[in-house]
């Protein structure tokens, strides 16, 4: 790992809202941000291997996606616009009892690249093969939160038990330390509280945290509060599962207690808002949850419900979503939402001290924006520019954990071309098999 | 102009949902599309000057932006995060007051630059200095509908009124026909009735439509209550408006009987979702306004409150926002939401046998995406793709009136680096002539 240093336009360093250092520099040593400041501030015992000098761009952390489940790219718009049991039962399920470890992991290396080119360098995963997961994370540079996708009832529970700790033992830590493993116990509706308790008790054992939707739908909110007289919030409490850092998607039906434990419990919010809006499962009362203190950051959900992945849109639309739906324009502003997308999202995973921010100390992970675009001009605040105004596709280089992983749009550590056309191949057999077996039946 | 052959790997020609033509090809002669077919299907007297061999492009109608205030690039940025009726007197208006004829000009350029490279071929403005706004789409090569806004009290309503007027009789028709003007009375709370008759009688006289903001907030509509005991559509039913056609931005605020009226008016709607969304004013109730018949288009609005000018944006805000606000997901699906940014909003300008649709006959207004992205993999649906999962900066060219405007993301009808260049230029004096005016008071 070599010794970099980076001169650009402004440096977003997202410590507040005021740490813009215009005519910024930042110096990157072994991995990790050893000097931020003006230009020719960096100590002259500083040896860079390498210069970039981007005075046209500008550097902030990497954007940290939430909640995905990366290989569902392989059924990008496979099936769209219905209802959702209807498009669940007979498009998505069934497709996925077709995927196959490769497709797995064909279609998070897909992901991977989408994700680096869109300023992504951390992201949370739930799926199934997650072994195939860890693999494309290491290959691709970025860095993920990952965990096994659990129903906590049928025949597959104990092998998604044994499956999340195994994956923890063999993957937590791995890849340079870019790989962290939490328990991916689905929902509250697909895990009843005696399975939700023993993954609890795995978690405590081996140190990890957890990743699960909550409050997504109404149905939810509605068969949760039938079976347990309760919010499916106020059961995770009373299960014990906020005694384990969590990392929880959705959080779109909640009431001001839900809200209360949510922030004292220290929950990491993910909010998905266009998900959130493609599905009709409603609107999230992000800027109330932050009010209360709750740490909130943005994710896509997977690409069969969005349907790509791309951040920077989820922070437009989350701010967009606010305002609209407090009628107040002010809620959510630039600098907010943004640091939703960063510090934010790095603190919704207990990863707040090592990404989110451009500081010494800090892991490098950081993206440089090309400002010198017909829609990014002229330029009076930077931070509504990026918010209101960019595209993911302005996001020239991405730096992950020191190491360039793309470059000047060019991604260094994938070939790009041979993933797409494997992701296409990867596709169209997975097509025939489904295909083949409806004929058999 | 040369006769030019597109060969790419679908054509969506956007004249019903089964209008996919797998490995097409379209032939363009003097400004026109002449044949639209599958590979080879040609007569074989056709003789192109150019072929453009695209087999990794998908080819659709070009997007018509049908709402937006093209010269506010200007302010992109320049305040934001502020309830509507604070920004517009403490932040925008007084902005506006120091723009010159020059601003205008270089702003609108700038618009025109951004539009093309996200795929916009028409778009309909309203704004002042609008001699500037059509100099810019003349040298640009957009087809434009252009309007002053008019306001009609205070000292500029005679002065707005006769500019109008002159900017018919100087630019109705010119720019090889891709310019059209109507009348532009900003809205019914900024209009009297008397007013809006003069302008419907100088509307009749010259043959020309209206462009007017409609329902786009509820003070406004609290306001027209009060003053005239209706809605903004019932006062400008009663007026007289709707005898000629009229293209109303935004009708956010409607009932059903609202709606039946902008129905059977053939009144074009231009919605803006992101604008809506943004300035906290609503959700226009476009599934029901589409339901009962109503010609719906997408728009920008201004780049103040959006902030950038790219349509491909509000179609995904759009289908998403109206799945959310009526809880159905099914609602306003790919291709119907695909349909309103091409064929719709033509249809909303009157322009529906000229643009729109790539068909014999029509205008040769089309756009090329360039599928092969990570983003974009794989293919299962190709509305879907574009609708939900596509960039803006996915358009790789542009051709509007037969000319290629674009190819490959260069724009050929602009200096793209000059444009920019000029326009930072414009906005930095801008600002230091506010400054400078706000020490002398």
């Amino acid at each position: 790992m070599s010794n970099l240093l980076i001169k650009c336009m402004a440096v977003l360093t997202m410590t507040g809202e005021d740490g813009i250092i215009h005519r910024g520099e930042i110096a990157i040593r072994g991995g990790e941000i050893c000097h931020v400041g003006a230009s020719g501030s960096t100590p002259g015992d500083f040896k860079a291997d390498r210069i970039l000098d981007c005075p046209g761009m500008v550097a902030m952390p990497g954007l940290v996606n939430c909640h995905t489940h990366a290989a569902m790219t392989m059924l990008r718009g496979y099936a769209d616009d219905m209802p959702l049991m209807q498009w669940l039962k007979e498009k998505i399920w069934p497709m996925e009892d077709h995927l196959t470890a490769e497709d797995i992991y064909q279609g998070t290396l897909l992901s991977c690249a989408e994700m680096i080119k869109g300023g992504t360098t951390t992201f949370v995963d739930m799926y199934f093969e997650m072994e195939q997961v860890a693999r494309a994370v290491e290959e691709s540079g970025l860095r993920a939160v990952l965990s096994r996708g659990m129903a906590g009832f049928g025949p597959n529970a104990e092998k998604a038990m044994r499956e999340n700790i195994e994956l923890v033992e063999k993957w937590n830590g791995r890849a340079g330390g870019r790989i962290t493993v939490r328990f991916g116990p689905h929902a509250p509706y697909t895990c009843p509280p005696d399975y939700l308790k023993r993954v609890i008790e795995e978690a405590k054992r081996l140190g990890v945290g957890i990743h699960i939707h909550l409050a997504e739908t109404l149905d939810e909110i509605n068969e949760i509060s039938e079976k347990y007289d309760k919010s499916p919030i106020r059961l995770m409490e009373e299960t014990g599962l906020f005694e384990l850092p969590v990392l929880a998607a959705h959080c779109v039906h909640v009431d001001d207690k839900d809200i209360e434990i949510l922030a004292r419990r220290k929950v990491g919010i993910a909010h998905n808002p266009q998900s959130n809006m493609k599905l009709a499962s409603g609107i999230a009362p992000v800027s109330r949850m932050l009010e209360a203190g709750a740490t909130v950051g943005l994710g896509t959900d997977g690409a069969s419900s969005n349907n790509n992945l791309d951040l920077l849109e989820e922070v437009r639309t989350a701010a967009f979503l606010q305002k609209l739906s407090t009628g107040d324009a002010s809620v959510l502003p630039a600098y907010q939402v943004l640091s939703m997308a960063t510090a934010g999202g790095a603190k919704a995973l207990g990863l707040e001290e090592q990404i989110g921010c451009i500081k010494p100390g800090y892991k490098a992970d950081m993206i440089l924006f090309d400002m010198h675009k017909p829609h990014l001009y002229p330029l009076y605040d930077i931070y509504a520019q990026i918010a209101y105004a960019a595209l993911s596709s302005d996001v020239a280089t991405v730096i992950i954990d020191g190491q360039i992983v793309m470059e000047n749009r060019r991604i260094l550590t994938l070939d790009e071309e041979a993933v797409m056309q494997a992701a296409g191949r990867s596709a169209k057999a997975l097509v025939e098999r489904k295909n083949a077996s409806q004929k058999n039946k």
